[in-house]
């Protein structure tokens, strides 16, 4: 069984096929956003706060934080930026980080300061980019999401992103680095614009799974890009890619559409021990009218973490 | 490719693979229902009629229809009551229908009357049901479906129920119906009762398609049996069996949030060629709070089943 370990300063979290499915809250991403960026730029972190504080009252699962403010001169500006958008999030909420960015010395200077076993997020199949980054995920010993595109671009061909990963995946084994630490991204096509994308997924997911025995992740709200009612389509593609057998999704957890979904499917999936969670979030629901669902109460959400997933069991099942 | 061909007096819809999720409107089966059986009993079947047009206008593919009012001497009751309901029914709908009942002479009197061609709903592994039922099917050159039980009930051993379901098939291949002409039901165990509900049923869906070949059915709801909030556990449930294979499933279409993730789920598929219903359907969509639905259009719904399944290419496919 493929567990992937992350860890905050205090509290461990399992990725994996038996496991809830593992949300990494996208908010704290100035790409984009344009006030964020220069609300980060002059050194004000208010909504990263906020942002912070609201994802994990919402259930999520661990942080993305990416500090991606500018295209201009990023290898200077951006690693201390990192560094201090990762410490004021480390000092504020307790959930397991991942280290965004494309530039690698922000990724670096960030694992230098991230307490427990962050994320990086991310590594592609590009020669270049895997030589910086492998020794960085060997060094630190953490997990690293690995997107399945390379110098040629991203290809449309599911078998070719398939091929990609694969590559990742015996590029880091070279440096001793385990299938269990790596996250593929498949990467997640918008269906409006490429009617099997869905299909494309599903069984790139299944071969990733059964064949690499990785976990798997997504830029989750790709798939509804251009489409109308883009809630309704992402609250039916997180069930069919966790019947897929993917185990993480980048995604805003502040959607109450979308977690009931999530949590719906951990049901289904028999990772909501006794439906417990479910029963906690759900028992109280009222409807807005038939069959609709309402902003979900966050109070049992912010339950999720604890318990069964943590310590020594968690620190077991990694080692598995 | 399996297709099963269903039909009304004009109406052709297939069910299969490549087609759209079939939706067997459920709402008009008196059992469980004392008002409409007590109605339906006194002759009075304007409940019946409204049922059959609120289903259409939300979308259903087909209709099932069951007359089961009474559990006292049902041979003489149900066969007239059957017939009634049907033609009722069919004046009023173009939709296919399901002709549902324990009771054999009620199918067989329902066959006498209904137009097109029908799904009977349903046959099991017994023997003596079996006797019954698939003569009648071959005679009336019509599909069944077929509950994955016999004489020793309901196995909570989902490769028992798998085999009952072969059985089943190959019973009937001994009457010369082919396996496109049975839609197996694997049984659908409540998941607050039995942890392992869901994942059960995704992998026996994924066997019956796999190693029988046929299409796949279940009554939606037992699923989430005894748990709050049933339509969030429904609505993630559809997406799930749909990505394990399912084709069709006994449910209420007046369920806007089922219906949202059934509509979602044939995007995804790539059975909703162009996202062409999602974007009728939707493209005016408000929801009522961040996130969440609200009753969905109507409009859009009903315009499903004409087109690209129904006519000759049906007919050419069924025969594939």
């Amino acid at each position: 069984m493929t567990h992937t370990l992350v860890a905050s300063a205090t509290k461990e979290i399992i990725i994996g096929f038996d496991q809830p499915f593992c949300v990494i809250g996208e908010r704290i991403n100035p790409t984009g956003r344009k006030k964020l960026a220069a609300e980060m730029n002059a050194g004000n972190f208010e909504t990263v706060k906020a942002d912070a504080l609201a994802q994990m009252a919402a259930g999520a699962t661990m942080l993305d934080i990416n500090a991606g403010v500018t295209a201009v001169n990023p290898n200077e500006t951006e690693p201390p930026l990192m560094v201090q958008t990762l410490q004021i999030v480390q000092e504020l909420v307790d959930l397991p980080l991942a280290i965004d960015s494309s530039v690698s010395s922000a990724i670096k200077a960030g694992l230098e300061v991230v307490k427990g076993r962050p994320l990086v997020n991310s590594v592609t199949g590009e020669v270049e980019k895997l030589e910086e980054i492998l020794p960085l995920i060997k060094k630190y010993d953490v997990p690293v999401v690995a997107i399945s595109n390379d110098e040629t671009g991203i290809s449309e061909d599911p078998d070719v992103r398939f091929e990609v990963a694969k590559k990742i995946v015996q590029h880091a084994a070279d440096y001793g680095i385990k299938p269990h630490d790596i996250v593929v991204d498949p990467l997640v096509m918008p269906i409006g614009a490429m009617g099997t994308a869905g299909q494309q997924v599903f069984a790139l997911v299944r071969r990733l799974r059964n064949e690499l025995g990785v976990n798997t992740t997504c830029g989750l709200s790709n798939i509804s890009f251009g489409l109308p009612h883009r809630h309704g389509i992402n609250a039916s593609f997180i069930p069919m890619v966790i019947a897929s057998g993917m185990t993480s999704a980048i995604m805003n957890p502040c959607r109450p559409q979308e977690m009931e979904a999530v949590h719906a499917a951990n049901v289904l999936s028999g990772t909501d021990e006794n439906c417990s969670r479910w029963i906690k979030t759900y028992r109280d629901y009222k409807p807005a009218n038939a069959g609709a669902p309402v902003v979900a109460p966050a109070a049992a959400s912010q339950e999720k973490t604890g318990g069964r997933r943590g310590g020594r069991a968690a620190r077991r099942g990694a080692a598995a």
